[in-house]
């Protein structure tokens, strides 16, 4: 789906050189900057900077005057900003409003998947214009703590960029280290009475008051879950210090 | 939940301020810093203006010297990095890590809830070290896009915090207005009737050849759901336009 991020009248060039990085790693890269405070701010230093490596998406991003210019192919906006007091489009959570949006549980004949969906984020000292917010179909509201609401700009672009990769089905983890494979309770025995034999032998179990010392250990190995080279590991152990007891007693 | 940012090795003071900057807006407080590349690096300019007014949180953080002076009152250490090839903890996606270490479907009896929680976050240039991340509960990859994978080191701490803060039940939104009522069938219908005199009176529907217009206009203003004010406005139209109809024909 086309998915557009729209910042207007932004001031800081690094935080465009961010939100080029923060849509390029989450596999975006359509940004338009409506009026920015620097007209050359896509040749800066610190956007460059910023954008660490995501000089493709700044290539591609383009500068217009006015929102309209933006709005080509986008059907769905999402205002970051509060409603205005007086009315406005409704206030959602990001995540809540795009599982609405994309997801399950939604009657499409009622309510059509959009054509395109595009993020507007205001300026970094204003936020977004009344009159940007009106022409909305939603107002996202980054849940934060009460006493500070003060979301980084580019910060904001990540999460927004983030969650909507999430609803759109993600991306797969980087691949992992095979399953890991757990010992069988025979081997976990075996070991445990290996281990035993060598807490006996440098006397720190007493076999005639031998307590709960075993059962205890038993209950943390289950939980560790140990594979068997983990067990193999462990009846080295107990080799090494009943070899060692043996030599003490010589 | 005690929960604590840890960033090891960090080289960019504009990180510090972001990092700072994110705990605080998702309400965590608690950052220390191992070994970072500036010892003075809470006082540095670049860290306060990119906290951006975070300053108690930069007040409390802490810098030592080694992870294990980071490491009081934490019992879940989680790496943000790719599990190491020859062994490690499990490498999870964040969220589903965060639901399965607090949330629904979890036997507290075989997990125990953790006591704190630590993030660990390693240089830039980097990440981190394999012996760092050998000490922890899992890995957590932040799932990007395949072929550009580069976080910024403050946009992964914010992400992370949005996250964690999420599965600890979130922050309300702020008060929103109130719930739109919706106009009842019959003032639409009345409204609709006002509007087809008012189209008949401009020339723009012919009674003789209505073809589907008001079933149409009946359909998109059930789409819209017009509250009982946009019912009044769209009544003042049309008793606009039958006047100026009028007029033009005296």
């Amino acid at each position: 789906m086309l998915t557009r991020f729209i910042l207007i009248q932004t001031s800081h060039a690094g935080n465009v050189g961010g939100a080029a990085r923060a849509l390029k790693v989450m596999g975006f890269d359509d940004l338009v900057l409506v009026a920015p405070r620097w007209a050359n701010v896509l040749r800066r230093e610190e956007t460059i900077q910023r954008a660490s490596g995501a000089n493709d998406v700044l290539d591609k991003t383009r500068v217009v005057d006015t929102l309209d210019e933006a709005l080509d192919g986008i059907s769905h906006l999402c205002a970051t900003a509060m409603t205005p007091r007086d009315f406005g489009p409704p206030t959602r959570a990001p995540r809540a409003h795009f599982e609405s949006l994309m997801g399950v549980g939604v009657d499409r004949e009622l309510v059509p998947r959009p054509e395109g969906v595009a993020f507007l984020f205001g300026s970094e000292r204003f936020g977004m214009r009344n009159e940007d917010v009106y022409r909305c179909h939603a107002c996202l509201s980054i849940p934060t703590a009460p006493n500070f609401g003060s979301l980084n700009l580019a910060a904001a672009v990540q999460l927004i960029a983030y969650e909507w990769r999430q609803t759109l089905g993600g991306f797969d983890l980087p691949p992992v280290v095979p399953e890991r494979p757990a010992a069988d309770a025979q081997s976990l025995a075996g070991m445990l009475q290996h281990l035993e034999q060598a807490l006996v032998a440098i006397d720190f179990l007493d076999p005639a008051a031998p307590k709960k010392l075993m059962p205890r250990l038993n209950q943390l190995f289950n939980r560790a879950v140990p594979t068997p080279e983990e067990i193999h590991i462990l009846r080295g152990v107990a080799k090494a210090m009943i070899k060692a007891a043996d030599q003490a007693k010589r």
